[in-house]
């Protein structure tokens, strides 16, 4: 099909990594460089943009809050028009875009559009948020087996999570976009039958150098629950990395100012409310 | 406990990421580059050595064909005398090293020792492979979890994979270092429960140019294993995705030679006997 177009462009599919711009691949960087439009997403670090030419366009199609300032069917809209124009787009992403990156579904646009295209995987944001936080996903002793899953409902589409099976579903779960919903989703699973006192780590601004971590159990998630709304004490950006090796980040530690390693249980006694420090304050003080 | 040390060492636990060297981030590479000893595994690309000063000295750590050529355990040991020394040591690891990569242990090799390290997180393997074979591991009509497994028994230590459990892990499940153990596991998840019509991809040197993609499902993995011995039929570095997103592989492919894109049922009807292109020989080629 690829053959068969008659104008020069193409679409980079690009995983930006997450928010350490020096994890960006080399590949990720040479095609930046080479395109005459940037589309990037709302967590892409925009420190990475400085890879693109002077007279690059940079187009924000970023969401905010749960609100998306582009709709996907515009933005697909806007991949096919651009490469039509023979133009090189760069499509920049939060972690990897193959990832609940809603790059299949781009990738599925461009073909059916004709249009040339590349994936350039990235670092995963789930496996660079843990590893930056002390975490391995695997470890002999402790894991076999880490699953990815999506926190974050408007995901759902007609793939809604049976968190009763996700209970189960590896030793290790990384739950991506768990903010608003860590703390049911830790009520479903214990319910489900996993140990109460199984390890958790929550991870705010994953490989920053303002990085949050907080440590406890599912017991202290569901604790932090019925002690008040949790939306107000957990704020976006989130992973929660759940399972034995979760408990390694108070040992392997290596990241991050010592101040911003907390307990979850600390959230209850001091009653600190971590969402007052809003997204749009914590993306300036990157 | 950094603090203390009074040599001034230090070790970086590095992912080298798949076969593309491209997929290399910068951060990995300024830390090769700032190294004293690089340490490198099997399935490391030898063109990321490269990126190392000319007169570093490069130590081959990789196992081959299941055997270790050091121990774990005298891998640790190198990595503490050198960092000792005073020396800095880059720990170059294939995909990223706390997935499936022992860097866990390492790591908590090097704490106990006193000695500083860092982890440089790396494009990992599976994700790569998936996305250079056109599949998304997650996708909003036909995923919304992917788990991420070894099919490498070698792995064990106390945590076998319990398989009929591991059957619904996820939506999407990829299986590291499956060529062995591929044909055995679709069996037991099959028998667990899970579709036999499931669309299955497998991925031999994912990411690089002679990357070889064979596409069926759980029920083909059975037949080959019916039709003789499946060890001499798929030869490692192999990756499977099992799923419904494995059958995007066929629309959306962008990567690899047309003749390295197979069925898994053509390696029953032509007696194809893929272990015939050894580990080495494939190496050469690349």
């Amino acid at each position: 099909m690829n053959d068969l177009t008659t104008h020069s462009g193409k679409v980079y599919l690009i995983g930006a990594g997450p928010g350490d711009p020096k994890l960006l691949t080399i590949r990720a960087a040479e095609a930046i460089a080479s395109s005459d439009v940037v589309v990037y997403d709302y967590l892409v670090n925009p420190e990475i943009l400085a890879h693109s030419r002077r007279n690059a366009e940079l187009i924000d199609a970023g969401k905010r809050s749960g609100h998306l300032s582009i709709s996907q069917n515009e933005i697909n809209r806007l991949l096919i028009d651009r490469a039509c124009r023979g133009e090189i787009v760069a499509r920049l992403k939060g972690g990897d875009p193959f990832v609940f990156g809603r790059g299949g579904e781009e990738a599925e646009a461009l073909v059916d559009a004709g249009i040339r295209w590349e994936v350039i995987p990235g670092v995963s944001s789930g496996i660079a948020a843990a590893a930056y936080a002390g975490i391995p996903l695997t470890h002999r002793n402790y894991s076999s087996s880490v699953a990815f899953i999506t926190g974050h409902d408007a995901h759902g589409g007609s793939r809604a999570v049976p968190w009763s099976e996700a209970a189960y579903t590896a030793d290790t779960l990384v739950v991506f976009m768990c903010a608003e919903t860590i703390s049911r989703i830790a009520r479903e699973i214990v319910t489900a039958g996993r140990r109460p006192s199984t390890p958790v780590a929550i991870v705010r601004w994953g490989t920053y150098q303002h990085q949050e971590v907080y440590s406890g159990t599912l017991e202290d998630l569901i604790a932090i629950d019925e002690s008040g709304p949790e939306a107000r004490r957990i704020a976006p950006p989130a992973i929660a990395i759940i399972g034995d090796v979760a408990a390694l980040a108070g040992t392997l530690h290596w990241h991050g100012r010592d101040e911003l390693r907390r307990s979850l249980s600390s959230l209850i006694q001091q009653n600190v409310v971590a969402a007052t420090d809003r997204l749009e304050e914590s993306c300036s003080n990157s």
